[in-house]
């Protein structure tokens, strides 16, 4: 029950969020093609941000399945994680409105960042709350997506110092693995359910 | 329980879609009746949008009434579902402000008319993911509602070109076929289980 | 599962308006509390809203506690009656800034009305799918509540026309009977389930 | 089944009032760092509502778990806690801007003593409805948390008064004890089913 709780509030303020984003794209005061033109750098970074969140929302979702025990530690962690997504409303109108500008993308960046990296402690911990032995563990031992990905924010973010737009370029090539959600999770618990037949 | 997850964040998403969509209707700075009335064409388009959400979400309800199996592929279409309906508050705005724009009428018409075709996508990908004899397959392979409901949104657009109005008038026909959800699916379902007892 | 997942999204709908009311209190500028004082006119309205709110929250939780059928007739006067609720941040910020407006009083009152209105179709509705001899049935037959709420607000409606803020006493009075839901319900469905033990 | 709705509606409002609150953290107009560091008393005061809320929604959780039974008191209670949360956007936006006022943080700590003693008059009728030999008035009569928690908002507000950053000092240190949820109502809950076996 604990679990269940905590998967529908994460999946309810994931949902809000994702859709507040739409609140920074402000229709144009003209009316012709133009003025909507001129939103397309807004509208770059909202189907970035929408994209990132999804992809969270989906390996949460994936990553939950195999979770047996939430303890207080990995609540909060959780609650770390929904601070971190609850700013991308504020990253993603900043950015949307200086796409070039080096401070937009860099507090974008590090924002994703962020959020990586408590990701990261939040699998460690459901790792070590699960036996060495549970799908999960097992799953998540040889993942090398999160290295992956913190190492293509960080890329993105060393690049962005001279050339601002390669952050977005980097946090996009961050979500590549996601997009599939982790295919060992789910043959493991298959095999461990059969074990257990 | 992949199903239900879902489920639950689709639901989200559109009722809090539908929800947002009231925070374009700004109250006006006067106080009389003429006032009220000088928002007749924002509230129509309210109407509109809220309407077609509404349909969107009892049909969504409907068609994963039926659904066994949720794909990687199902997933993101339904995602990419999300993200076209998230953009409803912008062009419900746009159009409310600009009634007879024929800019803002095509955008709002080209928004919906690509939410229907990943509706489609969806519906096919279920059919194709569970058994073709399954009541899912069977209800929706005879359903000529979306091909109608591309063609109602289609014309409306190409006349809307010379007469803008013409595209909310296609929305809303579109919309009638679904006002009443699929019979088929809840009577088939009905019959598949009759058999099983 | 009609029935919860129809719930779920009223719930969801009823709990994001109920919260975005309060986007309408802005913060005042000066910071003294004379100046929030200034805004104690939209507060006002906001309790009576988030309190009208409130109260169809647990009505609706409680008179679909006793429903077993959800019919296509039933599913959208529900969203007729979510449409109608959806416009309260509308008329409470009209309100809220204009306290003495009988344009805005009555747009208000008008408002609460329908929803009401709707809500009468909609338990009416509810009691016609289901058998005369139904604990839902027995308690709504002899529900006296909605008339007396209706003659509330009408009465409301009728002395504001000269007195404006007769409308918002009208539909706080409206409210009284239902802040304790229907006893009925909940002691005729524990003697039905006797009966059946 | 009344519970758990209940749980949901107010899991629903929490996620939304803890999202909505990042709508007043407004990008800066500048995009230098400096313009980013000119907004960190805003967002001071987000960290410090975002916590709160979160460890509101924490403990309403735990505190739930063992309830059996709910009352239209204990449904009022809860509900009268949600309008003093839902009132957190604004008083976060205002404090946001006025860090230094004595109105603002004296309001600010004001709505969240009123928040704290709802909860305590939440608590103690949850007590009283439930046996005084359940787990649930085990765990919370001896709970000295509730005193703890009124004591140090109430000092805030107190030097507050001629010093005013020290009621949001008050309020962070309320939260203290909460972090960590009441271990007993879990250990005692333990036990009673250990008996029950």
């Amino acid at each position: 029950m604990v679990k269940s709780r905590l998967e529908a509030f994460t999946d309810g303020v994931i949902a809000i969020i994702i859709t507040i984003l739409v609140l920074n794209l402000n229709p144009p005061e003209k009316t012709d093609f133009s003025a909507l033109l001129g939103l397309s750098h807004v509208f770059l970074v909202y189907v970035v941000s929408f994209l990132t969140l999804a992809v969270y929302w989906n390996n949460h979702h994936h990553m939950f399945q195999a979770v047996k025990v939430v303890t207080g530690k990995i609540l909060w962690l959780n609650i770390l994680f929904l601070f971190c997504i609850s700013l991308f409303p504020f990253t993603t109108a900043w950015l949307g409105e200086n796409l070039l500008s080096r401070t937009a993308q860099i507090t974008y960046g590090a924002l994703m960042l962020a959020a990586d990296i408590v990701w990261v402690f939040l699998a460690r911990e459901l790792v070590r709350e699960h036996s060495k032995e549970s799908s999960l563990a097992k799953s998540l031992k040889g993942s090398k997506k999160s290295a992956y990905t913190i190492g293509a924010v960080l890329c993105g973010l060393a690049v962005g110092w001279f050339w601002p737009p390669a952050v977005m370029i980097g946090c996009l090539l961050s979500l590549l693995p996601w997009i599939v959600p982790d295919k060992q999770i789910e043959s493991l618990m298959r095999t461990e359910q059969a074990e257990h037949d």
